[in-house]
């Protein structure tokens, strides 16, 4: 961000700005390139290309085959992709076996199949947010047609145990399915280490445009089509692909497998700087997550005797926000955090803030002074 | 196109350019206002006001109130959205009267509410390619939930009687539905002069990005949402918005409100140039579709005695298609052009030429010779 005006951005969990090298790699798709990949005539076939060069990108971040990944509108589709048509596929047998803490592109889909007769068992968390594997051994039984965990929170940044939840579900000859939206570009996400057979990819979260997102699914595993139309995308996802977009899906996936590390570890430094900040001046600021086993950017708080609203509310210097931002504008404690015991009061307390790739040692500064400026004032003010 | 080694651009149905007023309108969002439009701040706001902004737009094109759109992936997911849509919310019952020559977008939904054990039945069409009224009058019964019919089709350009099959539609109680992605800034579109209840929107034929699309939903229609997750678009559409796109969305709306009448008569008069270099030229060429009840754009032509392909291939100075692109690869002949009674034979020699804005004079006059030197070429080799 240029505009001086304009607050420190740390909502990067709600969506992160778009890559410079991912616009430019764009903009030719949206000029000169503009031909429908199914086209035969070189117009199409140089999109259809594109597509597929983005393709590889894709799978080359999180270490699939390129004719494992079919793009999608965004993570939402690629979600109800994969629970709708593993189940649609699977013919209605077995439970499915998520957590109480998913995104509600997770949370609905198992919810509807529920109202359809489906058995759905959401698995709780520990003190820390992570799912529990004690609950998970006993619930993912032989009849588990599917099994459907977050990789990472969105809102704590947690991340949940997908390798041994692979090993139960497999186990038990279900299909595993992770949504990867939060994790990739901040963690190393591979399929194989996870052990999973559908991954889902939001480009919004990860320096690619909105509109975007993609599917993994393993050689073998059985989907059927969501949404129904034409033969694209191997008869799993009809509809004019969004050349453009991928493209800038495909470049984004690239730039993060190139500056992951690195990235990772001076968000982390950062992060833990802003920490020490906030808890050396508020005495009785609390964590909501793991310490340890959680995305390297997202630092969730609570804020002790008020509203994470009005800590923000009184620090304009800082976009940020107390929850998802799917739910913003609710004024209910957030459902993740309570689902770790925190009760319900004390969850109001929460502001959840997430650096990215380009946040600054200044900004961790000035956003940490406002934060203690506002949290002191909304408490003098009692 | 600038560049000079490029083929004359004659597919428009299958996708088009983009406007470079709809690019420019979209860099903003690709770039410093990248915003989530759920999230409270002032990233947030300025995306949101952004698809409101887009939003008045698309309603602007087709009559609409601003409240009655909702913004989707594209047109394929918009025609999922009102079909799969009205009949959840329908509870099952009632048929589906729909057509023939429906794009697959619109086919394959009604095709698996039929393996569901919903009454569906087909329009057939007359000689010109339209949809048989008396057939409709038969079919529309008190018991049907959905009447769903393109408003132009995508291979012959041919109009279809909307504004009767709403009549008869609403006389049953029926939800009517039409696909406007072809008819969309080729020919006026108001909602209330149709008489449709939901009408679906394709960006991407339409001069604006791929990927992004509307549905039109009259007030008081019962629609459930297709897609499942969080609350976005009043909960009918979930996902993060797709802004920058949507912005080009309502900038090529703008656009063709403002273009239409022009463009039409040019694009018009360009048509008529070509079929008459062709029809003077090839003894036997046949027009497939209505002569006048038909976008302006679009000419679809048999050539006597030979493939539609081999035209095409004996002409690389044209990109056109002998179908849809959504079909492209396929040998057989064309059902719309055989529905229409036309030998499956002589359909083969099908080419579909449609025309764009941006067509000139020259354009037609080097596509014209190009095609007739083709077919003599082709022929004489027998």
């Amino acid at each position: 961000m240029t505009d001086d005006t304009l607050p420190i951005y740390l909502d990067h969990n709600a969506t992160t700005p778009i890559l410079p090298e991912v616009v430019e790699a764009m903009l030719p798709f949206l000029r000169e390139h503009f031909g429908n990949p199914s086209s035969g005539h070189i117009f199409g076939r140089r999109a259809h290309d594109a597509i597929e060069h983005a393709r590889c990108h894709v799978a080359g971040l999180i270490g699939a085959a390129v004719e494992e990944i079919v793009f999608t509108s965004g993570g939402t589709e690629a979600n109800n992709l994969a629970i709708r048509g593993v189940m649609e596929a699977a013919g209605q047998g077995g439970r499915v076996v998520t957590s109480v803490i998913e995104h509600p592109a997770t949370d609905q889909p198992c919810a509807r199949l529920e109202r359809q007769g489906t058995h759905v068992v959401r698995l709780g968390v520990d003190v820390h947010g992570r799912v529990r594997l004690d609950e998970a051994e006993r619930a993912i039984a032989l009849d588990t047609a599917l099994v459907t965990v977050m990789h990472a929170n969105n809102e704590t940044g947690v991340l949940q145990p997908i390798e041994p939840l692979a090993h139960l579900g497999h186990a038990a000859h279900a299909v595993v399915h992770t949504d990867a939206a939060q994790s990739l570009g901040k963690v190393p996400v591979n399929v194989d280490e996870l052990g999973v057979d559908l991954l889902s990819v939001a480009g919004h979260k990860l320096y690619a445009p909105k509109g975007v997102g993609a599917l993994y699914i393993r050689r073998g595993t059985r989907v059927a089509p969501f949404t129904l139309g034409a033969g694209h995308e191997r008869g799993l996802r009809p509809g004019t692909e969004n050349v453009a977009s991928v493209v800038g899906l495909g470049v984004a996936c690239a730039a993060a497998v190139r500056d992951l590390d690195e990235a990772a570890a001076r968000m982390q430094r950062l992060r833990e700087e802003l920490w020490e900040r906030l808890v050396a001046a508020i005495p009785g600021l609390r964590l909501n997550g793991h310490p340890e086993l959680r995305l390297p950017n997202t630092l969730n708080v609570r804020f002790p005797r008020v509203a994470g609203d009005a800590v923000l509310g009184g620090a304009p210097e800082v976009a940020a926000s107390t929850g998802s931002a799917c739910h913003a504008g609710h004024t209910t404690a957030s459902a993740v955090i309570t689902a770790m015991g925190v009760p319900a009061e004390e969850a109001m307390g929460s502001v959840r803030l997430t650096l990215g790739r380009h946040t600054s040692e200044d900004d961790i500064e000035r956003a940490g002074a406002a934060l203690v400026r506002s949290w002191r004032a909304v408490t003098a003010e009692r």
